[in-house]
C-alpha cells in the first residue's frame, strides 16, 4: 500500500480544499485527543488529520479522498472501546462521528428511534424515557460512549442477561462505504429474510467495512425494577455456582459478580461499608414483567435470596426500593475506575458458558497465584462474560511480563472451555494474534474476502478486527 | 458456466465412483421427489442426480467434484418451503441432507444441542423436553421440516413474538464450502464478538454460501402456557387495533390473526363451530413467567379480553387449560392446508411495522375487491408478519393474471409501509425479481460480493436468494 499512497502534505492539501475548516483538525494536541481509545497498552499511530465530521456529505467526502489517495482511515465515536480498534494509523485519517449527534427521529407508534452514529448512549435512553419507552442495551460506558460505537463493537452490558447484545436492538443501519456510496441494511419490521444480513454483518464490524452514518433502534417499554439483591460469599466457587442456579431460574434482568480484589478496590474508592473479606459479591435484579404485581415480584426476590443461602452465603440482603438498587449497582460500575487506581491494567473479556463460570472464576484466581500478579474478575455473569483484570506496576519489568503472561493464561482458560476471546469489547488490534487461533485460518480468510466485497482498496481499519 | 461445465453422464460417472451407491439416487421418479419445495408456482428444473448424504464426508465429495465440474448444487431439507429456493437446477446435483438426522449431543447444563441438518424441528424440540428444555422456533411445518432448512430460511412461526426467529436460536455452525473444506462460525457463548458475524451471514442465506451440515442451538426452558385467547370481530380495522395494543402490552407468547376467508375455509375444513360471519379472529396465548402464579396467569388473560372488548370484539373467550388452548391453536395451523382445499394459491409473507397491521389487513381487503381475486389473510400479527394467499382458479387465464397482479399488489403495499417482501419464507426464486427495488442495487452487489467469497465459482443454488 506505501508504494501508492500520497506524501501527507499532499493528502492535506486535498482534505483542506473540499472539506469546511470546522470539520478539519490538524493541530497536533488536538490530534492527540483524537487518536486513542481506552486500550492503554495498545499502540497508536501519527494522523495525517482528524476529520470532526458534522454530515453523511463530509463522510462520504472523506472516503473518497482517501480511496484516490489509499489512506487508511480510522473511524471513532467517543474513544471509549477497550480493545485499540480506534487508536490511529500512522499517516492516516482519524474520522471522528461525535459530532453527528442528532436523534433524527422517534416514532413511539413503531417504538423505532433514529439516530446519527455521535449520540450518547444515555442521551438516547434518556429521549426514549419521556414516551415511556427506553433503549436496553447498556455498556458500563453508557454515559460516555456513542451509538456507532456501540453498534461497531456490538456493545453488551448488564441487561443482557434479559435482553441481548447491541446487535438485537438494531433494526437498520446506514453506511457509506469507502468509495463514498451510501447503502441502507436491515429493515424497520421485527422479521426480514430478504437477502443475506449485511445489518447483523456491519454489526460489530469494527470500522472494517464501512462507515456508518445512521442507526435505528427497537425501543422496548420501561419495565420498573422489582428488587435488588446483593449477596456476599466466603467461598469463590460456591460464588459461582449460586450465579448458575440464579441464571437457570431465568428470572433475572441483571447477574453481575465481584471477587475480591475488585470489592476491594471497590471499597478503597467509594466507601459502601462492602465485605472485604469474602470471596465474592454477586449482584442481581429483577424486572416488573407485564401484568406482574408486587406479590410475584416479592417472589422472585425471595427465590433468588434463597438460591444464595442455599449455596451458604455469607451475608445476602434485597431491596424493592429502585434507589437504594441503583445505589447496590454502583459498587459494579466503579470496578474499573477502582481498579485503575491500583496500577496500570490489563482488562481481559472472555466469555464461557454460564455453568462454566463456577470453573472459569477459580481458575482466574489460580493463574494470579501461578504468575505473581493480581487478577481482579469481575462482570456479566450471568451471560458467562467476565472481565479478569491483571492490575500491575509498569515500572516493574518482570509484573509486566508475569502481567502478559496471565493475560494469555485467561484467554486460553477460556478457549479451553469452548469459550470465546472475546464477549462484548472486539478483537480490535489487543487480540489479534489470538484470533485465528479460535475461528481457524478459513474462517479469517472468508473475514478478509468480505471485507474486500465491502472496502476493496482496505482503507478501512486496515489491520484491525481480523 | 455452460461452456466448461461437462456432459450429464460423465458428472453422473464421476458421482457414481466417488459416492456409497445407497447415497446416489438417479431413478426419475426418485429424482422428481426431490426436486421441488412447497411453492407450487415456481419452475424446477431436472437434476443429474440427487445425494442423499449420510455423513459430512459425503457432502465433501460432492462439492469437490461439483466445483471440478462447475456443476450447480441445490441443498435441500424436507422441501417444505414457500419460495423455491429448494427446486432442482437443469443438469444440477440436488444434495438432500434428510439423512443426516442425528441429534449428536445434547449438553443440558450449557443448555445447547448439536444437530445434524436433517433432524426435525419438532423432533430436536421433544428430545429437548425429555430435559425440561425446548427448542423454542416453531414454524407452522415445525412437524416435516428440518433444522438445516429452518437455519438456511431463518424460519420465523408463532413464538417470534417472545422468542425472536430461528437465527437467535442459533449459537453455532459447522457447514462446508463449496470447495469441500469444513469450516466453523458462531460460538457455544452467549456473547461472541470475534471477527465478523459469520454466523449470521449463513443463517437465512439460502444455501448460496456454504452447506450447513451441523447445527448447535440454544434451549431454553419450558414454560407452562398460563392462557389462551380467541376474539371475534366484526370490523377487520378493529381486530388491527387490538393487535396493536396486544402486542404493546407485551405479555403474549402468541398473537396470530385469521380473516374470514381464512376462518371460512378452516371451518369449512375442520367444522371447529367458528364464527364465520365475523371479519377476523384473534388468537393469543400468555406463558408463565418464572416465579409467576397462576393469579399472574389470569391477570394476563383477563387484560387481553379486555383489550379486545375495548375494540369492539363480538366474541371473546379464554381458557387455562394447555389441551383446550392447543384446540384453539390448530385453527390457525389449518389455514394454509384449508385453503389449498379452495384451489391453486399464491403464498405471500410481506411483514410491516406491528403498529401498521390494521393498515395492511385493510389494504389486502381492498386488493381483493380491486383485482376480484380471493386473498386469505393470516399470520403472525403480533410481529407484524401477515401471509395474504391469493386463491384462485388456475385453469382461468384472467384469473391467473388477476392473482399475480395481487400477489404484486400485497407486495408494493408492504414496501410502501416501509416493510418487508419476506418476513421468514425468504427470497428463494419467487421473489428475486422484487430484491433489488427493496434492498437497492449496489446492496444487493455487495450481497454478490459476499457469496463470491465463499463460493467464487458459483455452484451454489446459484440464482437464489439474491
Amino acid at each position: 500500500m506505501s508504494s501508492t499512497s500520497m506524501a501527507e502534505p499532499e493528502i492535506l492539501d486535498r482534505l483542506r480544499a473540499v472539506l469546511p475548516p470546522a470539520e478539519l483538525v490538524t493541530d497536533p494536541d488536538v490530534m492527540a485527543s483524537y487518536s486513542r481509545d481506552h486500550a492503554a497498552v495498545c499502540a497508536a499511530g501519527q494522523p495525517v488529520a482528524v476529520v470532526l465530521a458534522r454530515s453523511v456529505e463530509t463522510v462520504a467526502t472523506t472516503l473518497r479522498l482517501a480511496s484516490a489517495t489509499r489512506t487508511p482511515v480510522v473511524t471513532r465515536g467517543a474513544g471509549t472501546g477497550l480493545s485499540g480498534g480506534a487508536n490511529a494509523l500512522n499517516g492516516g485519517i482519524v474520522l471522528s462521528l461525535a459530532k453527528m449527534n442528532a436523534i433524527t427521529a422517534l416514532d413511539v407508534d413503531a417504538r423505532l428511534a433514529t439516530v446519527e452514529p455521535g449520540v450518547l448512549n444515555a442521551t438516547l435512553d434518556a429521549a426514549a424515557r419521556e414516551h415511556g419507552l427506553r433503549y436496553a442495551p447498556d455498556p458500563a460506558s453508557r454515559d460516555i460512549s456513542t451509538i456507532g460505537g456501540n453498534v461497531a463493537t456490538n456493545a453488551g452490558g448488564a441487561c443482557c442477561v434479559k435482553y441481548g447484545v447491541t446487535g438485537d436492538h438494531v433494526a437498520a443501519l446506514t453506511a457509506v462505504l469507502a468509495d463514498g456510496t451510501t447503502i441502507h441494511t436491515g429493515s424497520r419490521t421485527v422479521k426480514n429474510v430478504a437477502g443475506l444480513d449485511l445489518n447483523r454483518l456491519l454489526i460489530g464490524s469494527e470500522g472494517t467495512l464501512a462507515v456508518i452514518v445512521g442507526v435505528t433502534v427497537r425501543l422496548l417499554p420501561v419495565r420498573p425494577i422489582a428488587g435488588t439483591m446483593v449477596a456476599f460469599f466466603d467461598d469463590l466457587r460456591a460464588a459461582g455456582r449460586a450465579i448458575v442456579d440464579l441464571q437457570a431460574a431465568g428470572s433475572l434482568s441483571t447477574l453481575e459478580v465481584m471477587d475480591r480484589t475488585t470489592v476491594r478496590a471497590v471499597e478503597a474508592m467509594k466507601h459502601m461499608d462492602l465485605d472485604t473479606d469474602a470471596a465474592a459479591m454477586l449482584l442481581a435484579q429483577a424486572e416488573m414483567g407485564p401484568g406482574a404485581d408486587d406479590g410475584t415480584a416479592t417472589a422472585v426476590m425471595v427465590a433468588a435470596e434463597k438460591t444464595c443461602t442455599g449455596h451458604g452465603a455469607s451475608f445476602v440482603a434485597s431491596t424493592t426500593d429502585e434507589d437504594e438498587g441503583r445505589m447496590f449497582m454502583a459498587a459494579r460500575t466503579a470496578a474499573l475506575p477502582a481498579l485503575e487506581q491500583l496500577g496500570a491494567w490489563l482488562l481481559d473479556d472472555v466469555a464461557v458458558g454460564v455453568h462454566q463460570i463456577p470453573d472459569l472464576l477459580a481458575r482466574c484466581a489460580e493463574i494470579a497465584e501461578e504468575r505473581g500478579v493480581t487478577v481482579a474478575s469481575f462482570g456479566h455473569a450471568g451471560d458467562g462474560n467476565l472481565h479478569p483484570t491483571i492490575v500491575y506496576d509498569p515500572a516493574d519489568l518482570s509484573q509486566r511480563d508475569a502481567a502478559t503472561e496471565a493475560f494469555d493464561d485467561v484467554l486460553h482458560a477460556a478457549l479451553a472451555m469452548g469459550g470465546t476471546l472475546t464477549g462484548e469489547h472486539g478483537i480490535g488490534q489487543l487480540k489479534q494474534s489470538y484470533l485465528e487461533g479460535m475461528v481457524g485460518e478459513r474462517e479469517v480468510s472468508l473475514m478478509r474476502g468480505v471485507k474486500a466485497a465491502f472496502d476493496p482498496l482496505g482503507i478501512l481499519n486496515p489491520g484491525r478486527g481480523f
